[in-house]
């Protein structure tokens, strides 16, 4: 069972993580060593070519991967990424990206997660357009 | 030489990358294979623990790449990003970041670069808060 | 249907990647875009703490990278990796590696893969120890 | 000071490290939080093409690392890379690939370096052709 609620989760991106509701990213569904996050299309998430920028899908990456580690460690905000590594795969069209990330290893101090980024299309179909890999790190309980 | 300007990279990002104006990040220099970026401190830009966002410090690693890369090629906008990866390796303080980014390689087809994020402390002096590199792929020209 | 055959790659690797034979590096099945290998454990690939070392472990993930990469595109040998990053999860105790190696994306310049490596128990379930993705770039064809 | 001799650490790679001597790496230098190694051209260490092969200074890298880590913390041979992420910049002709590391943060749990590896002209001079980042975790002493 995750160990922080939906609420619960999109109450800290709402207080604490401003960049979150700047870019209008909403979270889906969290389960235990496993999320699933949205960031509706808006026109200023783009880049030059009309495609969604690099910024941004790194952004909902990251978030989706601190949901994955508190829906593990529970509501440990100190948490942190030590690395991500993202593999852009194709150009996003000007659709909502999904993100859905996984626990790859849980570990005592570390966590390390796989989120992929797809694009979806009106009719429920999705595109992998991104993949991300990355660690966080957790800090011992006092 | 740059083959692109300051100020006409700095007009790119107005009207083409508006992920950089929401982060108020600013070109401070761009040289052949070389640019320095700024991103000045603003209590949105923060996490929980409150030091600097690792997604504004992606966008700004990715912008400063961005740079770099524009500076080798020219004004090419559909250079994208093919993978970036990045080492957090200090909780940055309230301060401005900067990004010092210059080139490893540059290809026909491929630009790879290396970016250091710093804290820049009132005092004029720096700390190393994260290290990342990455590979632009740069579309042949028609 | 893949454009190369098991036999024709094992091939390649006897003849040309001595550093595959140094470690006993085997290929078990290659398809369209997947990849089989295993590394069968010996005790000169160990490391410190007596558990498979990761020289011996990312030379497994990026020889089937390769596979992969030529299952697509074919004898084409001059495919050279220009990325690779690396997970460990678990320290893998002494057993044999294998590799399982898929595309996440084919482009004409590019091919991103994945590849997941697992400690194969002797009662034929396996334990995953280590993520990779990695990117090829395929030459032109002359 | 480094916390770890050259002759120790050479002692650590004969007694521990089997792949090391298979591919012929030697450490020229170590200072506290710096490495220098060395894998002089053999044929062997090919791939096709003619070039040195990524899973040889993917080794040769990772080693480096190892013997930063050790520089810093003194022999806790536990320590063990969690990730490593490779850049292939330019194709290595047939010469000796030396190895340059150096600490980019030293953590109580983490430490995190970066590694140049040159291709060595038989002139003295040499040619960046790959650039390295990973993390190694150190076990808390007992």
């Amino acid at each position: 069972m995750s160990r922080i609620g939906l609420t619960e989760f999109s109450e800290i991106l709402d207080a604490e993580l401003p960049i979150a509701a700047m870019l209008g990213i909403r979270t889906e569904d969290i389960q235990a060593g496993y999320a699933l996050l949205r960031m509706p299309y808006r026109p200023d998430l783009t880049r030059p070519g009309g495609t969604i920028s690099g910024p941004a899908m790194m952004a909902l990456a990251d978030v989706a991967m601190y949901a994955v580690v508190l829906s593990l460690v529970g509501r440990v905000e100190l948490a942190v990424t030590t690395n991500l590594s993202i593999n852009f795969l194709r150009k996003p069209p000007t659709h909502d990206i999904l993100a859905e990330g996984h626990v790859l290893k849980e570990g005592k101090r570390l966590v390390v997660a796989e989120v992929e980024l797809f694009s979806a299309r009106d009719d429920g179909s999705r595109d992998l357009v991104a993949h991300v890999t990355g660690t966080y790190s957790v800090p011992p309980l006092a």
